[in-house]
C-alpha cells in the first residue's frame, strides 16, 4: 500500500518524484482513447526505472506457447497485447549533456494526471551536472477527438545559461514486448520515412501481419515565435528521427510540439496508410494543439456529464472512482465490434489477450447504464463473431455438435490461456457469457437481439453444458466433474454449486429464448433452428438435466457447498491467518493454498448475486455468513460483489468496507503490482459498488429499481444511469434521495419497493 | 509397435539399415557401466536422424526452470543429465570424401548388441559416392572391469581402390543438451590438450562445477602391422583431435583402436585430474583392447551367473527379459550411494533427474535379489544423505517440525519437478520410500538398518502425514486432501485410497520400528530418538491417525474407491475406447482424459501389491475385476503390477499377457518414444513379472515362499536369486519346480504352501 498521491476530487497529483515507484506512476497517468494508449513515461530520456508501453487496439501477436508440461488441448499460441512504436520520444540535449531526471539535480517536480480533460501535466525545474538550470513543462493527451491521434508540447526554459540545445523528435517502433516468451520481437519494418518536420515508422506484426503506421510532426517556438529551422534527419530500422540545433538565450523558452498519428491496417487499406498518415498529420497540426485539446477536453466533458459519480464529503473516494470510471473510457469506448476490454487496457502488458469473462460478468452492467446502448451490443456481438472459434475450441476438446466452450483468454476467438486447471476447467465463463445476453436484453428491452444474435450463442453454450454433465449412477444425478471455478484457489474439482447452477440457469433460459424468438419471431426463429441444426429431442436432454442436476448443500448449515467435499476441510475463518502471511498467494504454497478453506473470489456469493431473485434473503444471508469468512478477496474482482450483497443484506458498514478495498487498488496500489499496469475491468467493479450496492440498482419486472442507502462516511453521492429512452440522475444525500428524469419522456420505477412515476424533466424527492 | 530387430536369445540384431529408426536403434544399443554410457550412435559421421549422447553418472546441471504459470513452491531449476564429451568420435575421410552412411550407398549392413558380453558390433559394406567401396567393422564397450573407460575398434578395409585416408580421432566436449529448456550450453572448458597419441577435454559444469577430463589414445594398424606415424594435432573450444594420413592399398584394412577414459570429480581431486588421466590412459592402451574386453566379457560373465533369467521356447520373451536385465546392469550397479537409477538410465535425456519413486517401488526388489545386500542398501542410504533437503523441501510447503517429503525428481535431493498436480501433491513417493525400508530389512534382515538408517528417514515421512492430513468435522475422521495417486489421470484428488492407506501403513510402521528399535538398541536408539526431536505425544497422533483415517469403499461392489467421487464418473471398460483414440494420452485432451474413469497405472492395485497380505484373495480380486478393465497401461510402470496380482489370482492367461507387454516395450519399441531413450526403471518391473509374478515369490514370516506357474507358452525358465546367506537357482518347468541350493548353508523355505529345508549345495525337485 503506497499512498504518495495527493488527493484531489479531480486529479492524480504527484507533488514530489518518486523515482522508486515511477513505474506505478507510468500505470497510473496512462493515457488512452479506446483505439491507441500509452503508460504515462516522460518524454526526454529516463535512465531510471521506466516500463515505455504503446499499444493500439486490435493489434496483437501469437507468441509461442511457454510451457513447463504439455498437456493436450493446449494451444501453440498466447496473443500478446503488442507494444508498439513509442511516438513519445524527445532527446534532449543542451551542450553536451541530456536531460534525465535520473541524472539531474531536482529542485521542484509536480505531475497530474487531469481526468476533467483527460491529459497528464508536468512541470519540474531540474539542475544539470554542469550547473545549468532548465524549467520542463509538457502536457499531453490522446485525442478523444481525433482518436488514432495524440499531442504533446513541451517546453524548456533556460534559467542560468545561453546555449544549444538540440532536440532529436523521434518515433521508435524498436521496441520489445517485457513479457515476451522467448525474448523475440513482435515487429518487422515495412518502411520507415522522413520528410521536413515530419517522419514515421510503419512496422508490421510478424505472423498476424498487422500494419501500423506511426507517425509525427514537430513545431517549435521561441518565447512563442515560430522557428523555421529544418531538421536534420535520420532513419535507421524501424526508428526515425527529426533532429534540431536551436541557440538558447537565457531566459528563452523553448516550446516543441509534438503531434502524432497511429494508423493501423484494422482501419485502413495497407496501401493507403502513408497517404492517410500525412493527411492526419496535416489534419492536425494545422487544428493546433490548442484546438485539438479543446476538443479533447470537449469530448471528455461530454462523457462525464453522463459517467460521472459526484461523492461529497470524502476526496478518497471521489477521487477513486473517478479513476476508474476515467480509465474504463479511455479503454473502450464501444465504436468496434472488434474490440474488447483487456484486463490491463492500455496500461500494461501482463495477462496478454483482451477478453476474459470479466467483460460480461463486470464490465456491461457499466457500458449498459453509461453509455448508449449500442457499446454493451457492440461486447455482445464480438463473442457472437467468435462463435465459430468457441466451437472449434470445445472441439479440441472433445465436444462436438456445435458444442461452444468460449476461451478463458482470447484477442480472436482462440484460446491463448495454458493452464490445463483455468483453460480446460474454468468453464464457468460460457455461462457469463449467457448471462450478458439477459442482462442486457433485460435493461434495453432489445428483444429482437435475441433472435438475431442471442439464439445461437445460447444454443451453442447449452450444448456445451448439456456435454459435460454426465450422469452419476452413484448419485442418481447429473454431475460436473473436473472444474474450477471463479475461486482460482480450488482447482479440479467436482459439482461447483456456482458453475452447476449457472449450466442449469443456463439450460433454461436457452428454452426460455426458444419460445419467446418462435413465438415473437416465428419465421427468423425457424431459419436460425435450422441454421444451428437444432433438434427437439435437446429440449428433452435440457430438461432432464435441469430437473435432474446435482446440487452440493450442507443442510445443517441451510448453505450450499462451494463444491464436493468442501466440508472435509479445515474452517477457520481469514482472521486467524497471521497479518504477516497475507496476501497468501505471496506467502504460502500452491498446496497449501489449494487445501486450505480459504476463498479468492466470491463463488457460490457470486452465484447468489447474479441470481438474487432465485434466492430468500435469510438464505443469502446464511451463505454471506458462511463463505465471506473465508474469503481472502485475492482477486480485485471479488470485493464489488460482497460489496454488493452485503448492501442487499443491510450489512451497510461491511459493504462500505468493500467499496474502499476496491475503488483506490490501483491509486494505493494496495496489492503491489500496479507497476504491470492498472486493473481495468475491475475497475467497473468499483462502478457497480455505488450503483448496484449503495444505490441497490436492479431490474425487475422489467423495471428499474433503486434500494438506496447512504454511507455514514459520505454527505452525499450522485450518478446518473441510461435506461433505455430514459437518462436519469440520482443523488443519494442525509436528506434523502432525488431522482431527476433528465430525459422527455416518463418513467416508472420503484425506490424502496414503492412504485414512482416521474414525469418527463421532472424530479422526484424520496 | 516396430519389429525390424531380429529375435536371438542373446543379441539384438539389426542386419539391415533402418535410418528412419536410427534414434530407436541408438536408444536400444546404448552401453553403460554403472559410471558412465552412452547412446549406440556411430563412430564415424553421420548426417542422418542422430541423437549423440554420452552421460557421467553423478554429474548434472540445474537448469532454469521452465514454466508457463509460476506457482509459489515451484523450484528454481530442473536438474538435467548431462550430454558430456563425446569420445567416439572418428571422422574417416578417404581421398576427399568423408565416410558417412547416410551419403553413402549401403551394400550390406549389420550391427548387434551383444548382451553376453556386453558390445556393440557392426559390419558394414557401402560405396562411396566416388566408387571407392569399403567395409567397416566396430566393436565398441565401455568397460564393466575399468569402469572410468571404453574402447573402440573400427577397421576399414579398402575393396576396389588404393588412396589416402584420413582419420581424425576426435573428444569433442561442445555438446548440448536436447532438452535444455533455454538453449544454453551447460559445459565451460577448463583445459584441452594433445600429445602423441592422446588428447583430451577437461570441462566443467556451469553452476555445479564439476569437472570431466575426457582423453582419448589412438593406436593404427594396417593388416596388423602398427603404425608409428605421428598425429597432427589440433584443439579448439572445448575439443581436440588427433589426425592421421594413411596410404592404403587395394585389400589393405586399416584398423583404429581407440582408448576413451572419463573421468569426474566426483572420483577424482581436481588437481589430480590430467595426472589420473593419462596414467589411465597409460594403462588400458598398454593392456590391449583384446585383453580389456576379455575383462569385461567377465565381469559380464559373473553378473549373468547370478542375474540371468533363462526361457525355453519363446525367443522373443528370452531376448526381452535379457535385454531387461542387461539395461538394468549397466544403468546402476551399486558401488556408488551418491548415484541413483535415472529412468532413462545412459540411453538418453528426457525426463531430466536421476530419483523417481520407481527406484523404491520398482527395482529395489531387482538388485535386492540379484546383488550384493550392499547395492541395495546404498539404494536406501542415498535417501537417508538426502533427509535434510526432504525437510527444507516438507518446509517450503508449509509443513514443519522435521516433516520431510521426498523429492518427486531429484539429482541431489533438491526438488526439480514442476507441474503443481506432481510436484506438490503425488506424494505418495514418501510412502514407497518408506515401504523400501521394510522390503530391505524383511529381505535381508539387516536389522540394525532400522536404527542406523531407518528411524531417521521413517519419523520424517510420517511426520509429514501426520501434518498432511487433516481432522473432518463432517466425516468425523481424518482426510487428506489435494493429492495424486499412482494414477497421473486424475489430478488433486481428495482421499486417494492408496495415498491414505500408505499414509496410516507409514504411520504404524513407523511405530513398530520405534519399539523394535528400543528393544533391540536402546542406547542407540535413544540417542536416535533425541536427535530426531522426538516427542511421546507423537505416538498418540500417530494412533489417533491410525484409528481414524478415513478409506472411501463402496460396499456394494465390496471394493476401495480410487478417491472420494470415482462413482460419480461414467464407468465404462478400456475395451469401449475405439482402437484409434488409443493410446489416449495421445488422442484426448487432458480434460477429457482427467474427467474419464481411465487408470494410467495401477493405484489401488498397486496398494494391493504393497499390502497384499492385508487383503483376502476375494478382496483382491474384486477389486482387480473393478479396476483392471478400466486401466490403460499407459504408463511402462502398470503391467507389471497387474501381472503379479493376476498371477497370484490364478488368471495365468492374463498375467502372461501383462508380461508380453512389458518385456519388449523398448526393443518393440511399443508406445513409439524409444527414440527418447530406454524405460529403465520399469525393465525391474519386467524381471519382478518373472520372479514375483510367475515364480509367485515373497518373504512371508521371515521366510522365502515360492508359488510359481509355468505360463502355457513356455517349456521351461529359471531366474536365481540371492536371498540372504543363500544363492538359489529355481527352474519351473512342465514336470515341476527344481530349486537349487547353491550356497554351503541349508535355507527353509515354502513352495506353494509346503515348507521344504534344502540342504547345502542341493537339489530340491518338487
Amino acid at each position: 500500500m503506497k499512498q504518495y498521491l495527493k488527493l484531489d476530487e479531480w486529479k492524480i497529483i504527484e507533488d514530489k518524484f518518486h523515482p522508486e515507484f515511477n513505474e506505478v506512476t507510468e500505470s497510473i497517468f496512462s493515457l488512452g482513447n479506446g483505439r491507441m494508449g500509452q503508460r504515462g513515461s516522460f518524454e526526454e530520456t529516463y535512465s531510471g526505472k521506466t516500463l515505455q508501453g504503446n499499444y493500439v487496439a486490435g493489434v496483437y501477436y501469437p507468441d509461442k506457447t511457454r510451457v513447463g508440461w504439455w498437456k493436450n488441448g493446449y494451444p501453440e499460441y498466447f496473443a500478446k497485447v503488442l507494444n508498439a512504436a513509442n511516438w513519445n520520444g524527445l532527446e534532449i540535449t543542451i551542450g553536451d549533456e541530456i536531460v534525465d531526471l535520473n541524472q539531474s539535480h531536482i529542485n521542484a517536480f509536480y505531475r497530474e494526471l487531469n481526468m476533467k480533460e483527460g491529459y497528464i501535466l508536468r512541470t519540474c525545474s531540474i539542475t544539470l551536472n554542469s550547473g545549468k538550470s532548465i524549467e520542463i513543462k509538457s502536457i499531453r493527451f490522446t485525442s478523444m477527438a481525433d482518436d488514432e491521434s495524440g499531442a504533446i508540447s513541451y517546453s524548456i526554459k533556460a534559467i542560468n545559461f545561453s546555449d544549444t540545445i538540440q532536440v532529436n523528435a523521434f518515433v521508435d517502433g524498436d521496441v520489445v514486448n517485457k513479457d515476451s516468451n522467448y525474448d523475440e520481437k513482435f515487429w518487422d519494418e515495412v518502411q520507415v520515412g522522413v520528410a521536413e518536420n515530419t517522419s514515421y515508422v510503419w512496422s508490421r506484426t510478424k505472423k498476424t501481419e498487422f500494419d501500423v503506421i506511426t507517425g509525427q510532426s514537430i513545431q517549435l517556438t521561441v518565447n512563442d515565435k515560430e522557428l523555421t529551422s529544418k531538421a536534420q534527419s535520420k532513419t535507421r530500422t524501424k526508428y526515425s528521427e527529426l533532429k534540431y540545433n536551436i541557440e538558447i538565450n537565457k531566459g528563452d523558452t523553448l516550446t516543441i510540439v509534438k503531434y502524432a498519428v497511429n494508423l493501423s491496417s484494422e482501419n485502413h487499406p495497407q496501401d493507403q496508410l502513408l497517404i492517410r498518415l500525412n493527411a492526419y498529420l496535416s489534419k492536425i497540426t494545422q487544428k493546433g494543439f490548442e484546438q485539438m485539446l479543446q476538443e479533447h477536453a470537449a469530448a471528455w466533458e461530454t462523457k462525464w456529464a453522463i459517467n460521472d459519480i459526484v461523492i461529497k464529503g470524502d476526496v478518497a473516494a471521489q477521487q477513486g472512482i473517478r479513476f476508474n470510471i476515467f480509465q474504463m473510457n479511455q479503454t473502450y469506448t464501444g465504436a468496434d465490434d472488434r474490440l474488447n476490454i483487456g484486463p490491463k487496457g492500455f496500461t500494461g502488458e501482463k495477462y496478454g489477450g483482451s477478453t476474459y469473462w470479466d467483460t460480461e460478468a463486470y464490465c456491461i452492467p457499466f457500458y449498459l447504464s453509461t453509455a448508449p446502448q449500442q457499446v454493451a451490443k457492440n461486447l455482445l456481438i464480438y463473442r457472437w463473431k467468435q462463435l465459430g472459434r468457441a466451437i472449434e475450441n470445445a472441439g479440441k476438446l472433445g465436444f462436438s455438435h456445435g458444442a461452444a466452450l468460449y476461451p478463458m483468454v482470447t484477442m480472436n476467438g482462440e484460446e491463448c490461456h495454458n493452464e490445463w486447471e483455468i483453460t480446460f476447467e474454468e468453464i464457468h465463463r460460457n455461462g457469463a457469457i449467457a448471462y450478458a445476453i439477459k442482462d442486457y436484453v433485460d435493461y434495453t428491452n432489445d428483444r429482437k437481439h435475441l433472435v438475431e444474435y442471442g439464439w445461437e450463442v445460447l444454443i451453442g453454450i447449452s450444448r456445451f453444458w448439456a456435454q459435460r454433465v454426465n450422469w452419476s449412477e452413484n448419485l442418481q444425478k447429473y454431475v460436473m466433474l473436473g472444474v474450477t471455478g471463479p475461486n482460482e484457489y480450488e482447482n479440479n474439482v467436482n459439482n461447483n454449486w456456482y458453475t452447476n447452477y449457472f449450466a442449469v440457469w443456463c439450460l433454461k433460459y436457452t428454452l426460455k429464448v426458444l419460445t419467446e424468438i418462435q413465438t415473437n419471431y416465428p419465421l427468423k426463429a425457424k431459419e436460425k433452428l435450422v441454421q444451428t441444426n437444432f433438434q427437439s429431442h435437446e429440449i428433452d436432454k435440457f430438461e432432464h438435466i435441469i430437473q435432474n442436476m446435482y446440487f452440493p448443500r450442507d443442510e445443517k448449515r441451510g448453505i450450499y457447498l462451494q463444491q464436493d467435499g468442501f466440508l472435509d476441510k479445515v474452517i477457520e475463518p481469514v482472521d486467524s491467518i497471521p497479518a504477516n502471511q497475507r496476501p497468501i498467494n505471496q506467502n504460502w504454497s500452491w498446496d497449501r493454498i489449494l487445501r486450505s478453506c480459504y476463498i479468492k473470489q466470491a463463488d457460490v456469493l457470486q452465484g447468489m448475486y447474479f441470481f438474487e431473485n432465485d434466492f430468500t434473503k435469510e438464505e443469502i444471508e446464511r451463505n454471506y455468513d458462511f463463505y465471506e469468512p473465508l474469503t481472502v478477496h485475492e482477486s480485485s474482482l471479488s470485493p464489488c460483489v460482497h460489496n454488493i450483497i452485503a448492501a442487499k443484506l443491510g450489512k451497510e458498514a461491511k459493504s462500505y468496507e468493500f467499496y474502499t478495498r476496491a475503488a483506490r487498488l490501483d491509486l494505493d496500489d494496495y496489492n503491489n503490482d500496479t507497476e504491470d499496469g492498472c486493473h481495468i475491468t475491475s475497475m467497473a467493479g468499483t462502478w457497480m459498488s455505488i450503483v448496484k450496492g449503495f444505490g441497490g440498482m436492479t431490474i425487475k419486472d422489467n423495471q428499474l429499481n433503486f434500494d438506496p442507502f447512504l454511507p455514514s462516511q459520505w454527505d452525499e453521492y450522485a450518478f446518473k444511469i441510461s435506461f433505455r429512452s430514459n437518462q436519469l440522475a440520482i443523488k443519494v444525500h442525509k436528506q434523502g434521495i432525488d431522482i431527476d428524469n433528465l430525459s422527455n419522456t416518463p418513467i416508472t420505477l420503484k425506490v424502496k419497493g414503492i412504485t414512482y412515476t416521474i414525469e418527463a424533466s421532472s424530479k422526484q424527492v424520496i
